[in-house]
């Protein structure tokens, strides 16, 4: 975690990516929320350091994000799972995902999807304005400081 | 921009960390999305040394995501603006805002706020199926690689 980076940041946008900011830290929520859950899986995934990669599942964990599970006894070892607050990132990761897909992809079919698992329909991650009940595009959402909480 | 850090990764998750995912990044998208356009109101903002904005804008116009324009003549001065692809980062910003207002900040009114131009109601970031026509949540959400593109 990014702690004190954002100190003067009143914000939580900032308070937000001083838990999942840091190099590799939403690659390894995105792996988790693909159904990977071993240390040796995320470090296949990703290709980095065990020293790196225990750093961030250590923070996460610590932040509440994964919790560690035992899955075999003597010696025993632990796999990570996404607590119901870190699973509420995956907004986030598909965020990313689709502005990739939308602005950075040259072709082909997008390596990651995300569908409803009732209906099997694509899922998209937008706006929606919770007066009016509609789906909204960015021209039409304001954000905004709250009275004078600037920063 | 974090050129070349995340290269073994087939994803677009990947692909938009290595254009907003450095340090200070997604606060000058929230920022430039608050209305702030000025190197001066920047650093103010983000207390930031000159040399560390001055690097993170120039990525910025380099990805497209921002262009200066100039708002001075003699000598021409700059100012700085999300283009249509810049903007529609916005998704990402207020989906990191409203985790942080859900699991990190303790009590109080949240410093920034997401509303809707038109009528004035909240807007929330959330999933929404294109099949069914609904908002889901993530409980519902399947996320997989397509076909065999794991990474």
């Amino acid at each position: 975690m990014l702690k004190h980076t954002y100190d003067n940041q009143h914000c939580s946008v900032a308070r937000t990516l001083e838990v999942v900011g840091e190099r590799w830290t939403l690659l390894i929520v995105r792996d988790l929320l693909t159904g990977l859950a071993r240390f040796e899986q995320f470090r296949r995934s990703l290709g980095v350091t065990a020293s790196v990669l225990s750093a961030r599942l250590d923070g996460l964990v610590r932040a509440g994000v994964t919790e560690r599970v035992p899955y075999q006894a003597g010696p025993t070892r632990y796999e990570y799972r996404l607590t119901p607050m870190g699973r509420e990132l995956a907004v986030i990761v598909v965020a990313l995902m689709q502005w990739g897909d939308r602005h950075l992809v040259d072709s082909g079919e997008p390596p990651l999807t995300c569908h409803h698992s009732v209906c099997g329909g694509a899922v998209d991650v937008t706006f929606v304005c919770r007066g009016c009940d509609t789906d909204i595009g960015i021209g039409e959402v304001g954000i905004n400081y709250a009275r004078q909480a600037r920063r």
